[in-house]
């Protein structure tokens, strides 16, 4: 079930005969390197092992500092004596640390592996699992058990995974009174009422389950950084952060702060934070010092600059890259990076103003630079031009500075799809925003591609995410919500994985193998996205929300504001025209043959036809229907849709533990009245504005 | 200037012939009776005169609990010693408990005075402030030194004045976090960090400010009152609410807790709130006790039940009667009542369903009622059926329950008509609401005499209102608010002052007396009311307002909502069908001819048409214009308002002191560029909606 344990939760397995199998392959746990991750590895096993498989595997690790021996296992979950077993054993290692794991591969299958990779082998005597790193490692040892558990034959095993992506990352929007910002399951794990946590228990877990998908590196604290998460770079936090981050360590994880540009003023007592001035260089220099002294392998500064009212380098006639590239110097003797948010908009912006267009700024304000920035800075972009929405294209700036690192930014948390009230499954999307063909480089141009580096052959590149998690027992609010997490971390492993394949190891790992379980499970998961689009804005044009909680249906929330965004909805027709013939330029920001397909009424897709074109209500689209039809059907299918959510569900009763079964179930229901709520504000406001009656004569208020 | 003293700051006066002739007239002050009203009053005499003359009285009164004797005047603030005067003296006091005051008028003329009235009269040897009790002195005293202000002449000065109301109510919508709901300037004064505060400075000078416009009676905490304002009841708080009241006390203002109707429930420990049930009853007169035992002139419980999700008698079954009988019958033997607001209506609206009117509500929940009540409750009815729009109708609920005791409730503090941000003089809609005439008793039965209570003969009558002050240095946010607080006040005295003459009183007082200072600001604060409704919401629809906070302009940001109001605006036409022909039956909950005149589209007034229809844009109205033209009129016309009021205030520069002129004035700007918004927004929408071009072809964007 998908609680506190998630899917880490090791069902026993049911079929004695494979459970035999699995205890004949892992009577032993062996691992010979003194070595923080593979210790971390070995308890994982031999915990996930035990659960599994109701026996306990002999181990035999190092103690911290121990030359090699054969001394009891150092891992404090292990119970069982080491012992020289009988049976196989699993052996875990590096190939430089672990003559026995250095022996078992050939020169050319070792230097296959990536530094983060793994390869598990299971050969006459044994199964290894080994890695360049003690971090390969640990990701093999999760992935060993992800196998197992979904039921892939160990006879014979040989497999070889290199992380896509270098850069894998969450991002957590928490403040240090508690609150998450757009964070729908509970308060923040890592603080409480002001102060950062001493209670290492949930963020040990959260490690856990972060190392379990292969995400190597987060950010503790909210991008939008306040006066006292501004003093986390002082003595003051630094020995509770240095805390964490031992936490997180042991998982591989490397802990990043958000920082506040302004911090030389605002606490450092300069008159300025003028990134070009000396004194402020000299006090970032010292600031990242004193945070290696604590944290040797502390990963960089997130920075928000410069956008909804944070300071930058703007303020002193700076650019970006100045700023940028003053924190990568002071971070670069100690191998920290920057990642600098590209999240940057023009503030002044007024909804009289037809001509500027939020959803250009990005790449206007960044494509000048691209060249520009250090080798250590990394900038973050959004996944679209906008926010997070349930349809966007994707940002043209993929693919549009080639010479600077790049990193992808997903949003897990359900800010804009659902709050984690509604079943909204994003792989999908994301999947499909990685699958763009930018053509930068001509066909085959992958977003992809872009994020994790190789098309640009760039030395970083990666993922990075809001997290959907907080304190409520079961970390995500909804149940259903975990798979956000697991995907997001699993994609950014492999972005050639699918969404089923992502879907259905998800539910096996959480509910089990049962097939109508697996079958039922996926299935929702995989027709949510669609459902919740069908009853939100339609056609790509988005927003329609409640202004600054955004849950809930609201036509002209953004319509008439200076953070508008806009449908420009009139008694004829909607959207927005972004053409470079008659509207604001955007679709000129993607290279050809996007550009000309954005362009054009005719070849622009359905989906995002209003977010590119004005047009009126009786405009037919691809579909055959009307746009005005489309969003009526869309937002009645919408409802049916959710219900078909709740029937799948309910088909499961007794096959998921009750307690989860009505936990979801209860937010099922909330979908479907939520649903019906959109259904009738949407068509009811475009009833009333186009005057057009539904083809079906539904009902309409 | 209208800083901290507000109309208080007695400014010196400075035509030296009046100055003489006021300070022969007022050379000593006398008291005879030991009353601390009557102590109050000498008081402020004294300061007052000093300040306006440059010459302190001599002053005799009497020292609390002493027998009459001549001995030095108690009240702090007069320094004189007390001496017999040679010139004339001002002679305070009551006809029973001064023989000397009660031989200066007939039995007829001391018979004419009420309760808290008082006859000012000057004869040859002095002047006399005469009252039947110590507040009518004090009240007395106040309208003394506002006729020196303003200018009457003393010789020959023979006054009577009683107040219009008993009940002159202010309810603060403070919380002990220190908010204010609703509140525009600052934080509580009365709370501070959940504690209620030990500071009774601004408690006293807020007590003065209120006795000096006759004001009788506070409620000092929210009417949505939470877990520890329901605490206020018990022994942990009642001591410093006790010494609350005791500095209203001493300006004759009496305090009324606002009370949780669960209270029995969430504190005392019983099993239910029931008001039928014995424990819960007992629960209350004990509870009563107390209090009364801290605060023996206790005013009563205000009480907000069964509305807005508070809790109140419908969970056990029982009415609005049963409720506030319980409390009445706890209050009764200490003299208290019960203040139950009517602002009651069914939260489980729907905006999908069409029929429920939320106008309707008041008046269907309580005209079943009527005569259920005992004889000390009162019923607290908003002035209009909705709340406190820029512009509604009167509630139907006057004049249809005439044996309940009701008082009339306006909002002070401006949470729909500009947030103390923009200039809103309210007392002209006020008047316009007392003045209307119900027939409720044939021709003449206005609002103002059912609210006094004379139209049905009931024994309890008044006003209450939502204060506006907060610890704002200036109280009130915008200088020019104050007027709101003053005009309040003076209005609940006297129902029958203009509204042009309260406002030429308060400039008076406030910016002294130069002939194109009162001009200008008076004119400015008539002006008001009416620009604010010109850019706001049109033709009586209400509502246009950002959902929440209420500020600034959202067309349907309660048009789609569970606590929606409604403008049905779609792209033929706009408003509400109330008529009993064929909408809600609002309009029939009115008396002959009011129902016939609001039925009819023809004959309801313009600014009302579309609270009571639904019309098409090319609706003619009387003015001449179609519904759609008056609303770009209206709109482009506020502006231009706008843009009048700070060329007024500006012609005043050099005649208002510099630092309250600049105040006003950036209030003054920023309301102008929120006009523009307003008209912006509004314009826009509708000409979306509407398809019809302005006439005179402005800018709509």
């Amino acid at each position: 079930m998908a609680g506190y344990e998630a899917w880490l939760a090791y069902r026993p397995i049911a079929d004695a005969d494979r459970r035999a199998k699995i205890v004949a392959w892992t009577e032993a746990i062996s691992a010979d390197e003194d070595d923080l991750c593979i210790r971390t590895a070995a308890a994982e096993l031999a915990q996930g092992l035990t659960r599994l498989t109701g026996r306990t595997p002999s181990c035999r690790t190092q103690a911290p500092g121990s030359a090699s021996s054969t001394a009891a296992g150092s891992a404090a979950s292990i119970s069982a004596a080491a012992s020289a077993s009988a049976g196989r054993s699993v052996r875990l290692g590096t190939f430089e640390g672990s003559a026995d794991v250095r022996e078992s591969f050939s020169e050319a299958e070792r230097a296959s592996v990536a530094e983060e990779g793994f390869r598990i082998r299971a050969d006459e005597r044994s199964l290894v699992i080994a890695g360049t790193t003690g971090k390969g490692v640990l990701y093999g040892a999760f992935h060993f058990l992800r196998l197992v558990q979904t039921g892939t034959p160990l006879d014979g095993l040989d497999v070889l995974h290199n992380p896509a992506n270098g850069l894998r990352m969450i991002d957590q929007w928490d403040n240090i009174d508690g609150s998450i910002e757009r964070g729908y399951a509970g308060r923040s794990i890592f603080y409480r009422d002001n102060e950062i946590t001493e209670d290492m228990t949930r963020i040990r877990d959260y490690a856990r389950l972060l190392a379990s998908v292969g995400l190597n590196a987060i950010a503790i604290n909210n991008v939008n950084v306040h006066r006292l998460e501004t003093m986390f770079l002082t003595e003051a936090y630094l020995p509770r952060i240095a805390r964490i981050a031992d936490e997180f360590r042991a998982f591989g994880v490397r802990l990043f702060l958000s920082v506040n540009f302004a911090a030389p003023f605002e606490i450092g007592g300069l008159p300025t934070a003028d990134p070009l001035d000396e004194g402020v260089q000299a006090w970032w220099r010292a600031t990242a010092r004193a945070v290696y002294d604590g944290i040797p392998d502390f990963g960089g500064f997130l920075v928000k600059a410069d956008s909804e009212f944070r300071p930058g380098p703007f303020t002193y006639g700076r650019d970006h890259a100045d700023g940028a590239n003053m924190l990568a110097d002071a971070l670069a003797p100690h191998g920290g990076i920057v990642i600098w948010r590209c999240f940057v908009y023009n503030c002044k912006q007024d909804w009289r103003d037809r001509k500027t267009d939020r959803a250009r700024a990005a790449y206007d304000h960044f494509v000048p630079l691209d060249g520009r920035f250090r080798d250590n800075v990394m900038l973050q972009i959004k996944n679209g031009p906008m926010d997070f929405q349930v349809r966007e294209p994707v940002s043209p700036l993929f693919g549009a500075i080639p010479d600077t690192n790049v990193a992808i930014e997903f949003q897990v948390t359900q800010e804009y799809t659902g709050q984690q009230r509604h079943l909204c499954y994003l792989v999908p999307q994301w999947k499909e925003a990685l699958d763009f063909d930018t053509h930068a480089r001509g066909e085959g141009s992958e977003v992809k591609r872009i994020a994790d580096g190789s098309l640009f052959d760039r030395k970083l590149g990666g993922f990075a995410a809001v997290s959907n998690i907080g304190d409520d027992a079961n970390w995500t609010g909804h149940p259903l919500a975990q798979a956000n997490l697991y995907g997001y971390g699993r994609l950014a492993w492999d972005t050639d994985l699918s969404s089923e394949a992502i879907a259905e190891e998800w539910v096996k790992l959480t509910y089990g193998s049962d097939e109508r379980v697996v079958e039922t499970i996926r299935g929702m998961l995989m027709d949510s996205w669609p459902i919740y689009e069908s009853y939100n804005a339609p056609l790509g044009i988005g927003w329609m929300v409640k202004p600054n909680h955004h849950f809930g249906p609201d036509v002209d929330g953004y319509e008439y504001s200076m953070w508008g965004t806009y449908h420009f909805a009139d008694n004829r027709g909607i959207g927005v025209d972004r053409t470079v013939r008659s509207g604001t330029g955007y679709a000129g920001q993607y290279r050809q043959p996007n550009a000309g397909r954005f362009e054009s009424l005719a070849d622009t897709p359905d989906e995002l036809v209003l977010f590119f074109h004005h047009v009126p209500y009786a405009h037919v689209l691809h579909s055959g229907k009307t746009v005005i039809q489309h969003i009526y059907d869309a937002h009645f299918e919408g409802v049916e849709g959710a219900e078909a959510l709740l029937a799948k569900w309910d088909s499961l009763a007794g096959l998921i533990g009750e307690a989860d079964h009505a936990a979801a179930r209860s937010r099922l229901q909330e979908q479907i009245r939520h649903a019906e709520e959109w259904r009738d504000v949407i068509n009811t406001y475009f009833l009333r504005k186009s005057g057009i009656t539904d083809l079906h004569n539904r009902t309409i208020y």
